[in-house]
């Protein structure tokens, strides 16, 4: 399997589907539905939906409900990039080369295209309710996706994360940071691919942890990337987080014992994912990719 | 029946709920945490709950999921108010006479913290599915809150009102912003009363249309207000409309106008409810209090 070309081809067909997903520029409020479809629509390689559709695959689903639940997972992850760039956290004027949404449409219009993509995630995603009449897996996938974009996922691993910026922090507390700022996103699109795909609670927890480890070795794949790679090959500047004197994993153990570290969660990952009696040969790549990557 | 008394009690009962509600300021994400729970227990009159909660009573309703949503609607209500106060929005430091979230936890917590309480009110929300196995009218909620609050709701309302400032505006714009930026939460909050207290179709499209009534003529009033009010009753400046160039109703219509619009959107709310088979005295004086009050 062509790896590039695989995932540059099903990063197209999630584009595709996200577009039908994206709010109509018009009407009076038509800036900020402007400014929404700008951040949307800004590049991004899509995992988080791409996960969710391949475990759903892994179970072989046939709920239509995966649709706006794949659009809304990648609504909730640029929403929350929106918000990051803005002057008063992280203040950066570009973002992929492209310029960011506050600093094309204003500030205040940054904030409330970020408010109305996060509500739109969950409009979007509401809107499964009326695919079909089954509702009991459509009120999981929703209980799932609430839960882990929130204060005790995403959200609160982003507070931390801003509170401790440029403070000694615990090895406690940057696991904390990475299983609930960039873990829990992934662990939401895995588990609700298998939620609605009506996989076994047994299985649905074997996702889960999986998800897990992928999250956390992504994450920890990235210090190693920030102090190993260089400009060209990451595209953007190395060395970023000693200088921000930010706590990684790499500045707690060293480069070698993070590059063990990501080593274990991968062999586990694939072990947990080779103990089900389902297979999808693309997913295993792609979590495989998502671990080893090198920008 | 003493309405200033009556309002009061029932203020507090919806305060006692919206606390059982509330988030445990405990683990590492304990600032964002006690941001939350301060932004939403700076005081307020709770009308949109109480909304609910009396449409659900007028009906009759007896699902458990009432009351996810009316904290829920809180939550949405007060994050729009914790992101307007920020700086780059209308950057007040005080409201009701305390601080703003963002000047006692600072902006990057002040926007963090209205992100975490929109994502927690479909939190909250969503534990109704949790409540009972009928899950028709927890979906039909759903849609409608991410609705109404959403572009097509608040969120568009509050956009096309950050971008008028200081700008000539047609009247058919000034309508749109009061309909969408007051009026949807006032509409849903009455509508996803109705709707789990199961009333039929054409019960909703009453409803409905009396919120739409009422959400209009409480923000006509709030123009008469500014106007004609003194700083002692409204506790805050009078006549900062004119001062801040703000396209008011008044502004456009005058001031006996906007009195008679008042009117007309009171009675026809009163004929409304009136032709409902079901009764709600309660209801009914709080719809009048919404009106007409005086501060």
């Amino acid at each position: 399997m062509d790896m590039q070309l695989e995932l540059t081809y099903r990063a197209q067909e999630i584009e595709k589907l996200i577009q039908r997903y994206l709010p109509e520029e018009k009407g009076y409020q038509k800036t900020i539905l402007e400014a929404m479809n700008y951040s949307m629509l800004a590049g991004g390689k899509r995992l988080r939906p791409m996960l969710m559709i391949e475990t759903y695959k892994l179970f072989a689903g046939s709920s239509k409900s995966i649709e706006p639940f794949a659009a809304a997972i990648e609504m909730i992850h640029t929403y929350s990039l929106v918000h990051d760039d803005l002057p008063a956290m992280d203040n950066d004027e570009y973002r992929r080369g492209k310029k960011t949404t506050h600093s094309v449409y204003g500030e205040a219009m940054g904030i409330l295209a970020g408010d109305a993509l996060l509500n739109y995630a969950y409009e979007t995603a509401a809107t499964a309710f009326s695919l079909d009449t089954d509702h009991v897996a459509d009120a999981k996938a929703f209980q799932i996706l609430t839960k882990k974009a929130g204060v005790y996922g995403m959200v609160g691993g982003q507070t931390v994360d801003v509170e401790s910026e440029g403070q000694e922090i615990s090895r406690d507390k940057l696991d904390f940071i990475y299983r609930l700022k960039t873990g829990a996103l992934i662990e939401a699109s895995m588990l609700i691919g298998a939620v609605l795909a009506k996989a076994t609670e047994e299985e649905q927890q074997i996702i889960e942890k999986v998800a897990g480890e992928v999250g956390l070795a992504f994450q920890i794949q990235d210090d190693i990337l920030d102090v190993t790679s260089t400009l060209e090959v990451l595209g953007k500047p190395i060395g970023s987080d000693k200088k921000n004197h930010k706590a990684t994993y790499v500045a707690f153990e060293g480069i070698e014992k993070a590059k063990e570290e990501v080593e274990r969660l991968s062999v586990d990952a694939m072990d947990q994912i080779a103990s089900l009696s389902e297979k999808n040969p693309f997913l295993i790549e792609l979590l495989r990719y998502l671990i080893h990557r090198e920008k």
